[in-house]
């Protein structure tokens, strides 16, 4: 690990991990695998117990069994994999029980203390587990399993409620039994490679800094779209819909990243306090500022893909949007009048995640004349593509090599691939990891989670009263053109959708 | 051509390029081949001849068995290149005759209205001959061979004067035969594809427009290195020097372009202008802020390498700078403070050509214990490389992919032949169509090489006076460590002999 | 008030004032007189109440008496002013007892009731007694003398302990009894006129935005002199020293507002979160960076003026500074390599309290010869004035009306006195109204506190524990010349002593 | 004089001033006295002498008398006036003669050597006559009265010309008998003390220097308005109106001055060079960004004002504008899209020059609630006063002093009356001396004339082919409302109409 866990703490103490839905799917694709690259790569502690804990009766063996099918070991280092897994099953443990039975979670206590055999004990509790149980295995952990002479932390994901009110309630219940302290919301989008590196690209390159505000940037574009619909998952799904599923976290999380303030230092608790602000400088959004769509069946190619409501556990007649694009507005010194625009979808042309952001013209432009009259195509852009191919360019005019003025869009071109040929680790690593080392930047704090509700409440509640019919879009395209009109009524255009791009 | 030349002129009128000094190598190996590659291109007018002019005894014939011999075809374009060269050739002619004979030029006069035929004719000269006979050239071809009713042009190349004076003296000869208007006095390095896209890096690309002042850039180097030295050719370099050879034109000019402010239109006159300004607002360079070296002998792998004073066409003893690092400033508002550092130097271990510009530290940098002391390396800096291998990369701060927060150095780059396979145009092509198309853009105005001069003539005047004493480098080093020297007096680190690029 | 009350609020609502201490020097002298200015301006809600508390046995009469000796009215209202003394008096009454008797508060508590007739009751404790009754104070009052159903705050003053442990021990002995949100602690310097128009300035007008950082500003100095010594009443200074008594908290509490970032809103917490931020980038204070002095004896026009180890209230042999100067330094992106320089003494040669803003030398200044060579004197300089005569004034370099081309400085001036002919209100009525409506951007944080201290702690405890003896310097004198060895370490020359102001 | 005229001129050299048309109403009012405060203020060198030259038939001394009646002493050196006036009547001759007549001119030659008494000699003629016959005394003066061993100067004065077309015929004459280093083009506003400070404010001032440009300026104003209208000596004034007569030149060589980029030094070629780059850099003014009005009747107080037709000297139903407004753009990169506002007026209900600059809202102003909506009202201004009672202020929002946030304009102001109590000099004062010492910077050289004119030409062209009919408005009000309409077309409110400032 980057920052080594203090000798003492090696020897002296032990952490146990309990993966809380231990038979589910985001437990077996990802949190089981996270917790062996972090024991492969030496960044767990000497003495640790994994533990999976659900109501499925399992035997240790038939979770080390299940578990193992889904552990792959770092291309570049392949050697002594096998061990390693070996070793690694060998740590892990199983107790079912109920979700809210006290008693159940008093068991699993037993078999902690067990294994702890008397050492200080740090306990780590994951919910992969649906949102209405939460508060049960909250309370359960906290009164019956929570470490005596160690910390007890609980990482939950998203959803966090709906809305601000039960999102509100949520926090509430929780802060019952766990202090602040204690609960490490994840965003697992903050903990991808170019989110991360988001604040050293801005903080620490002196050729950033000047063109980070409303001087220079024009617009700023995030997008996130999958090319693949609900496909017989649509029972959680069409509760939520795209907005909450994606813009009101991992979106609304990036541009806060992106848009605040220097941080007095790289603490949690400083840079979490520098995203509040952003958030609460934002204007709450208004329905004529969103545009939602839902993907209809498409024949392709002698294929056809379905509808969203053509998914059998979706309801019949569901307005929930598979699509969003919305314009924000943070109304501080830096930012007065850029637009924010986001855009999410499923079963789109393309599967991307990615920041642009568009700067302005060129006052003045001597080289007016060499663009012809579109000027978008002109003007700098830089992307950072989160997914997939982590890559950072910036676009800029050159001329073409050759006689005579030509101008041209060249990008200046970080590919990680090329440059950083490892793998780039899973963002469940990281925020495991930071989880055990009690790095709460990645994390969210309730008054963040608060003012990103407050945002967008009022538009859910308003999608929701008024019952407004998402625009229809074809499975695999780019998506309704409505997101074209609200981009114009600001003056943007997406650049996802450039010539060049697609 | 870029800017099609106009449909009257190619029917009605008629081009005549004179080479005068045809016999040379510098006519050989760039002066007809880059004609012959604007022929290919159809760039040259469609009624053209033309002629070598020399004082050796040749037919049409021999002229063009000579020329042949270098001519080649660009590698993108091979098709019919044999047709092209034998057209190409057949409107080759010669004439021989002495520099300063004004009969002999009389005589070239009559094959030029042989070949022109009554119809408009413009003609170029081109002085590819030793300084000293300019003027003898100049005026015998102005009073003997002008063109009666279009227009004449001479071309001439470096060495414009050897100082202040003497420059002064040659520009006012040539204005006694001739008008500013028809004086192109070229620097070949103005017609480098980098050279040229620099002012559209500048004033097309808002990205760089807040970094372009001191209060972004920490320093600007400007490098020229050769990895050979005279080898058996040091006569006419002995009576020039470095300084004379490569800073005073070539890299001031690039430095004028790079530092200029932003001219009221791309007009040449423009341009110039603020070149001018630029060159005004500098301080005439000290003693104190310039070293000097000359190579020496030097065995490396078996292989040794001859000194400079080793050279049989150099004078034993020579003081003749083969090296020289300068720090020159400009003291206007946007550069004041700022060192501009300049080096050039053969017989060096590379063969380069580029500016390097750093940037400075980023303030209270939340970073700088990811650095370690060194913050010299934690900079930015964008790198525009002339030669070989144009590029332009920035050199940006990121995060390395992977768990931990570790930071790195990396490069935004745009490398011309990856994203241009074609072949990039040899600057003398340029230069030669400018000329023809009257463009003055890259030729150098007679106030421009005044205020050259002026910066660097107390300095020459100075170092031959005090017959001061190069540092000796071995053949093929990095030269003189007096240059480290000079740096650090100004606190800048040469970027090029840094680890990771050397 | 310029933010009404609640009409709900002043008719149903009563507010007692304690003024703990009320024989006190402060109470008679601020306290009472703001007290009466606020009910005179009609600040106050219709139903209050205004109690004298402390050791000496009074009457009310008596304390009526007490107290109209110091009343005054309004300048520019003096309509109806016996009046409205007469109904403020009838206001007032006065109960002994002893500050750690909880008795003797229970007993104040049932005169507030009595009071109080059952309304809703808020009542405002004002601690105008030495810090080492404090807690007593507090404790008894919040144990004894809470309101049952409205809010409970009590107004302290400095000092706020002796350093960082001692301000920890008294929060933390305050926290016991009240919350953060009940703890109102004065810098009466925040309540300073032109200390409040620090933000609307920088944050009302475009002009000052881009000036206010690292790239425009060369230097900021605060300037705190006193033209009397101790006189007598040196017995609680000798305690402190100038350091604690006056840059600790008012001179840093001015610089935390000057430098610090633009805040979210202009609610209280957010200016505080951003005053915290200012305070924790900055470098603990080295002793190198401060130099002390105490005043000597001096004769002058024969009159004599006495040591400040002349008073008798003094110690002999004391080593407390009476004047210090310190070079401070924020460690962010806008502030850094500023210095901030502060100076406060006693004894010196004028009264006056103001920030001096240095602006850089303009760059490639096309002007300097005009200048001469003393820049110091052509750059412009923003000064703020809070005492005496609040003023705002630039100076300018503007050319001198007549032929030929003479530069000068001149000013562009606003004197509150010339513009506002209205009297300014007493820094105690604003901070009193501030505390009685809940507004609490003028008083200080816990963090903030700690923070301040975390700062000057070292450099107390190292002068104190060195021994550093004073640099002396003549009563009614400019102060030691250290300070000017200091300025000019850090290539800052003090505003306050050129020719043209002193 | 700030600039000392060398010791040897003063000894060797005469200087002799030919006043033609010396009987007119400027040489009266303006010329002779401006001379003769120079002579007072020790400007003029030790040998001089002053020659009226006009049809007239006038003894030296009736020329004496004359001159005497205008002549004032400054009014703060009083003594000796009585003395100093003689002293210069001495100096004063005079000769008849037509304008056309080389003859007369021979005369003159005669009469001036007699007084140069064989003396290096430099003469200056100042042409104090109507433009139809410059070119006639320009022949005769340099053909018959040139200096033969010193310099020769003219002075012209407004009109040049009346299009582009005409000021280029204009120019080409005088260029046959004068080099452009000859020619003294006034702009007498150019000359006035705040235009003349205008470089010194920008350039010597680190404050203004980030806010030059379209980032923080929103727009500039121009400001014409006399209280009078032609009164009788309407004849010259119709035959080229308002825009002639003010804006093409005044006011747009006030522009150019204010917009210029830093010119590389002070020297006039620089300045120059500069302006005229400015001037290249607008868009050709368009009918559409134009308004004209022309005075009507209009009867106030029992007084009763004539309309500009009602003068006898004017052609009824003259369409000439008397008031206009206009709108003109700067297309490069400092100030694309900041509308640069002129405004130009006769009769209007005030006398005034000046230059408003308005700067642009504060982004994300904290403060927007306290200024209700009219946020045009806080923006900040700068304010330069040209006429009468020359001042420099710059409007600021500040804090109302007392209880409670309100905000407030106020003014950093700067009135040369009550810093400065010297008397100001006349703008001629400045030129004429100027003109003497060779000192071109005020006055304009051809390209600039030429660049003028091109903006407006096309403008001026249109208006009379298109017989445009001016919107009327009373004598003595604001002018026509039209010039509101045109302002808000571009988000701009004329800052001289505003209620604080009428």
């Amino acid at each position: 690990a980057s920052i080594p866990l203090a000798e003492f703490e090696k020897i002296e103490s032990t952490l146990s991990i309990t993966v809380v839905g231990a038979s589910g799917d985001l437990a077996k694709k990802k949190i089981f695998p996270a917790l062996f690259a972090l024991f492969y790569e030496d960044c767990l502690p000497e003495d640790f117990s994994v533990f999976g804990y659900a109501r499925t009766k399992l035997t240790d063996e038939e979770l080390r069994n299940m578990i193992s099918q889904t552990l792959t070991c770092r291309i570049d280092k392949k050697e002594n994999c096998e061990d390693k897994m070996d070793q690694f099953l060998k740590r892990c443990f199983y107790q079912s029980g109920q979700y809210n039975s006290e008693e159940h979670f008093a068991e699993l206590d037993s078999k902690l203390k067990e294994k702890e055999a008397g050492k200080l004990s740090n306990r780590l509790f994951y919910l992969s587990i649906p949102p209405n149980i939460f508060v049960d295995v909250v309370r359960c952990a906290s009164l019956r399993a929570s470490s005596a002479n160690g910390w007890t932390r609980v990482i939950v994901e998203k959803p966090f409620g709906r809305d601000a009110e039960s999102s509100g309630d949520l926090t509430r219940s929780f802060k019952k039994y766990l202090t602040e302290d204690q609960i490490f919301r994840i965003d697992h989008y903050l903990g991808k490679e170019l989110v991360e590196n988001l604040s050293v690209l801005r903080f620490s390159n002196l050729v950033f800094e000047p063109l980070w505000s409303r001087n220079y940037i024009r617009n700023v574009q995030f997008i996130f779209s999958e090319d693949f619909g609900t496909e017989g998952r649509g029972g959680y799904f069409d509760n939520y819909g795209i907005i909450r599923d994606i813009m009101q976290n991992h979106l609304l999380q990036i541009l806060a990243l992106f848009a605040m303030e220097t941080p007095v230092s790289l603490d949690a608790e400083d840079i979490r306090n520098e995203k509040v602000k952003v958030l609460r400088s934002m204007k709450p959004l208004l329905l004529e500022d969103v545009i939602v769509g839902q993907y209809k069946g498409h024949s392709k190619g002698g294929k056809s893909y379905p509808a969203y409501t053509d998914d059998p556990t979706v309801p019949k007649g569901s307005l929930t949007p598979t699509f969003a694009a919305a314009a924000l507005f943070i109304n501080n010194a830096r930012w007065d009048g850029v637009p924010f625009l986001m855009k999410a979808g499923k079963a789109l042309h393309t599967k991307r995640a990615e920041i642009r952001v568009q700067f302005r013209h060129v006052p003045g432009n001597l080289f007016k004349r060499n663009f012809g009259t579109d000027l978008d195509k002109a003007t700098n852009e830089l992307v950072l593509r989160v997914q997939p191919d982590e890559a950072i360019y910036l676009r800029i005019n050159n001329k073409v090599p050759g006689l005579g003025m030509r101008l041209d869009r060249s990008d200046l071109n970080l590919l990680y691939r090329a440059r950083y040929p490892r793998e780039i680790p899973d963002a469940y690593e990281r925020l495991l990891l930071d989880a055990i080392e009690g790095e709460r930047r990645l994390f969210i704090r309730s008054d963040e989670l608060d003012a990103a509700w407050a945002l967008f409440t009022p538009l859910l509640r308003d999608l929701e009263e008024k019952k407004i019919v998402p625009e229809l879009y074809p499975y695999g395209s780019r998506g309704p053109v409505g997101a074209h009109y609200l981009a114009a009524k600001y003056n943007v255009r997406w650049g996802d959708l450039s010539g060049e791009d697609s």
